[in-house]
């Protein structure tokens, strides 16, 4: 799985991983694709120093990514708590009340919210790549509009390529004008915030929208035969997220979250604005139909609804209650049915795709050549 | 681009093309793919027994099916005048109210709608089998679940293959317990009614699932790469409904509704159930998004809101009433730039599957053979 992108980069296989662990970014980068870290989860630059050290000690000379999630438009003195004071106290009781009906406990005195996307907020992603440029990283992600130009430009010195996540072709050819490298074009059935449009429509699309720039395509991959079928729609890569988490070097701290997701049909997730107030796709759970439901207030806008739900969420996971407990994932999760390695993974990935090149072959009437 | 399903029907392309229009399913058999007619707007057997003629006098020879609209629960005694007694005076206000406010006019005294579901009545349906099995045709597909078991036995014992659509797994598995012999598997991005599964991740799903049984790839396919796509994706041939409707054999009677279509992107459609009271994708209007609005009743179930809404849609299609005019059609719509003969568009749909096949060949590091 050679493309002209993965050859830049150096790597075996065009296929492009994205997970919030560091241990699956590094095993991704070893088995021959292109780990990326997602850093929204780390509020401290020194966590996120640590873990990417761990990576460098650990990815055997291979390259890897970091994923931020950078707004373009700069909220000038804005602090945390003038975001909170704009939640109104009726959103406020609704989660107050949702959590007294499952009788979610309060977290121990004295533990913060662990989740809390915190990272979207400037500042905080713009001290995370001090400490990023201060890594062999060879791929800068954005999850949210294309990286304010001088981000761009300093990634750009060091030579780590720039990637953005795309749910449109008018929303790629804005990352094409602003100096972006990649274009990750994100389908409808992605996990994750995601646009209307599927990737089978998605991909040519921003494939021709934005040529010659490579396009990733993100959203339904999870077999050699969903990869072969994204490079045909021309992309110069996959980009998966959801595969890993159920990956054997994941640390998703919840077995019954796992036990969820290797249950789960393609069926089973929903578009939701519950987690951080923009549609993101998602496990559907009692808590994202207690959002959509008759009595819901409806979710606030980013950034509000994350902050509003961050404390919620952080109760959920830490007492895994089940029917509210989900995570970002996509449809693709209806394929997640036992815990394997990325290596694993990588093999499957490899094995289905000579199979369908095998098939489309004999189907081209190619077969003897 | 030969299956062997193509190869069972005697077809060049394993491409299925569903129209309405009987020049153009002629027209896509004389092509070298097989064309499906589509009953479900002849309320009247002997207009369908006038059109099955022509394209027996113009297909020469090649194969071709027909595409009915069959409830597999039958609903006794129950007439059209009994259904229309259901509908609550509220939603016919609406209806008023939404053509007044756009000024469109009466339909002419004595002129019927001409725009009627009536086809998926089963007494409709069971008219249209007895004219359709004295023709020639060669696959029966239905769009609403299998078809009753009498019906299939009919169809085997003429050596008539018969196809059910599907948007589930589940769905598909259905269809293979009732005897179908081919599944089309419909993505949340096809035209018409459409599950939330996208073809990207419901492909290989209904493959599996009805496994050894021929599986169509429908919804987001319009290009030779997306064919190359579906087909790795392990279906034996690809499903295309929307392409058709701006090819110059297509017969809308309304310029206005093609430039419509010729302008209209990927992001112009929506799912919605005001058409028929099921899901259904088709260009996102002012009637659309009147029935999606915050004074609207809400869309009746089906068949309720197909009969609600028959003579305001004839209405708004005679006058050509730009707002308001829409029609069934996939996120696809956004290729569908020119008119293209049919022809025009087969010639497109080899050379993108040819340049797709040597492209992956190359990525997988065939190219020398």
């Amino acid at each position: 799985m050679q493309t002209e992108l993965s050859t830049t980069l150096g790597v075996e296989h065009a296929v492009f991983g994205f997970t919030p662990f560091p241990a699956v970014a590094a095993a991704i980068s070893r088995a021959g694709g292109f780990g990326v870290l997602g850093a929204v989860r780390y509020t401290a630059p020194d966590d996120l120093a640590r873990d990417l050290d761990w990576i460098d000690a650990h990815v055997g000379g291979r390259p890897y990514g970091l994923d931020v999630v950078m707004p373009a438009r700069k909220v000038e003195g804005v602090s945390e708590a003038d975001v909170e004071a704009m939640i109104p106290p009726g959103h406020r009781q609704f989660v107050q009340d949702t959590l007294a009906k499952y009788g979610v406990p309060d977290l121990p005195a004295g533990e913060a919210a662990g989740w809390r996307i915190t990272g979207w907020m400037e500042q905080v992603a713009r001290a995370q790549l001090d400490v990023a440029f201060g890594h062999p990283i060879r791929l800068l992600a954005n999850a949210l509009g294309s990286p304010p130009p001088d981000v761009v430009a300093r990634a750009h010195d060091r030579g780590v390529l720039v990637a953005a996540l795309a749910g449109s072709a008018r929303h790629a050819r804005k990352h094409k004008d602003a100096g972006i490298d990649i274009v990750v074009a994100q389908g409808y059935e992605a996990g994750g915030h995601t646009g209307e449009i599927a990737s089978m429509v998605l991909t040519p699309e921003v494939v021709e929208e934005v040529h010659p720039l490579p396009v990733l395509a993100a959203g339904g991959i999870g077999s050699g035969e969903q990869v072969c079928a994204a490079l045909s729609l021309g992309a110069q890569g996959v980009w998966l997220g959801s595969m890993w988490l159920t990956t054997t070097e994941a640390d998703l701290h919840s077995p019954a979250l796992t036990r969820k997701l290797l249950a789960a049909t393609s069926s089973d997730t929903v578009r939701s604005r519950a987690l951080t107030g923009k549609p993101a796709r998602q496990l559907r759970t009692e808590w994202t139909d207690a959002w959509d439901g008759a009595d819901s207030p409806g979710p606030l806008p980013m950034p509000l609804q994350g902050l509003l739900v961050a404390e919620a969420v952080s109760r959920i996971q830490r007492y895994e209650v089940e029917p509210l407990l989900g995570t970002p994932v996509g449809q693709i999760v209806g394929r997640m049915t036992a815990e394997r390695s990325v290596q694993e993974v990588f093999d499957d990935l490899t094995r289905g795709f000579e199979r369908a090149v095998d098939r489309i072959n004999r189907i081209a009437g190619r077969s003897d050549r």
